[in-house]
């Protein structure tokens, strides 16, 4: 069920993402086509899905939650295609296809990366995009800026830079996550809420609570299954993480006892939506795929 | 008299910037020392000083226009600090001082111009730091967001990159300028308008002419000093473009030819200014101040 709901989503927030990708100048068209390549990739579209799903949960018109949607697929683009870099973590492979550095050129990489970023803030403001009143806009962008910034996503990725080689506890690698995947995935829970126009700060923390625990499953689940899945399965290097030395669930709890966490986070999920009837079902379905899924 | 304005734009702005670099937490202070030596560097401020001044010829109260200074310098600031990276422009040298990959490291400063940019749209979303009411500060984040985007700013990197070593006449050279720097110039001036609270179309029309003019102005002028200045007055290496073979004015129209084209680009932003009375006068001066600047 999950599976036809995710496909659901993809399509449609991939329609309205292919929308943003049409070069407004023949000079532009090279940057607008690394945009495009960086997103319109058959990536599983989780973030859009989130938002889709939350807006669904308080029973909103999921066609007011598009550009949400877009926004933060936008924001996740482009903070692979920068984690991909070189200097970064510099990989080849992404889904399967060459990393936009790899298909274009670095310098390409750096400016679709920015530019996607520009875009998802552009998509936010524009009421053609985002029909909510302005003030209901104008908290979407404040969350998305918050999520995507140095206090949060870009954040995480320094915290995850600063640490590879170094022995972290339990706690520090939950404080990366936090920001690195975390805060983008709360925010996604979030703006789909709110695009909703139904939250109140009750469903909305209850929502919050749901994101921390079903960002953190994902973590602990994508640290699994670059143990136990093969290159071709994953899309990128099996092991890469390892091979970095950067610190994982199963390096750090052992393989099992990671495994029972990413169960418990699942539970902590679907504990959160108790307060919602059967329009959560999106939401807690995800949940379960979270720690089910096998790439 | 421009010297003065142009200090007390550059205090004010400072000390508003300045407030936005204290790390939430400790293991995110190396991002934040990152994003605030990028930002805080002794800058001129032009752009800031375009926000004030064109809210200042509106008689608005510029107190209301520290939030849109401060966006359109991180903007700004980012781009600095992601042109500069070894894939981009390879510079080392930025006002004098070590480019941001230089004195961290190219990780943190491709992170570093991420959060900036984010910061940018944070702090005009935020009522607080941009005191407009709501449609107000959605307009001024569109005007940014374009501005800074792949339309715009980012655009116009990706059109230089791509000109490298072609023969570019004068309208392709425009063009690119027109994006790379024009596009956040105006930015300014419009974001400084409608911080007055008293902008309508036709004066915001009458300062985006203002905006061009002052814009390919500043552009033509700095082609000039590259070739006239030395490297301990304009604090990068001197005739840095033209080694790279980088399409310049003097190179297209000849060195006398581009400084009349300077002058005459001066007049045309002073004509656009008709319409205001004296408390346009600091963006007057600045257009005549662009012209006669020796670094």
């Amino acid at each position: 069920m999950i599976a036809a709901y995710q496909k659901s989503c993809q399509t449609r927030v991939d329609a309205a993402l292919e929308d943003l990708f049409k070069a407004p100048r023949s000079e532009l068209a090279r940057l607008y086509q690394a945009m495009r390549y960086s997103v319109i990739n058959g990536g599983k579209r989780v973030r859009p899905l989130l938002v889709y799903a939350a807006c669904e949960a308080l029973e909103g018109d999921i066609s007011r939650a598009d550009g949400a949607a877009c926004a933060v697929e936008l924001i996740h683009a482009y903070s692979l295609v920068h984690d991909d870099l070189p200097a970064m973590d510099d990989d080849d492979l992404r889904r399967g296809q060459p990393t936009t550095h790899k298909a274009f050129d670095e310098a390409s990489a750096i400016l679709a990366g920015d530019g996607l970023q520009s875009l998802a803030f552009e998509v936010l403001a524009d009421p053609r995009r985002n029909p909510q009143d302005a003030n209901l806009r104008l908290t979407m962008i404040t969350s998305l800026a918050t999520a995507a910034g140095p206090a949060g996503m870009v954040g995480g990725q320094a915290i995850d830079l600063g640490s590879v080689g170094r022995k972290l506890d339990q706690q520090a690698l939950e404080v990366m996550h936090r920001h690195k995947t975390g805060a983008l995935i709360e925010a996604s829970v979030r703006l789909g809420a709110l695009a909703s126009g139904r939250a109140d700060e009750r469903t909305l923390k209850a929502l919050q609570s749901y994101a921390q625990a079903v960002g953190l499953a994902f973590q602990v689940q994508d640290d699994i299954l670059d143990v136990e899945s093969d290159t071709a399965t994953l899309g990128k290097r099996q092991g890469a993480d390892i091979a970095r030395d950067k610190p994982t669930y199963p390096a750090l709890l052992g393989l099992d006892t990671a495994k029972a966490y990413a169960l418990e986070l699942r539970d902590q999920a679907l504990h959160a939506l108790r307060p919602f009837d059967e329009a959560a079902e999106p939401l807690r379905e995800l949940a379960r795929y979270i720690v089910e899924r096998r790439s």
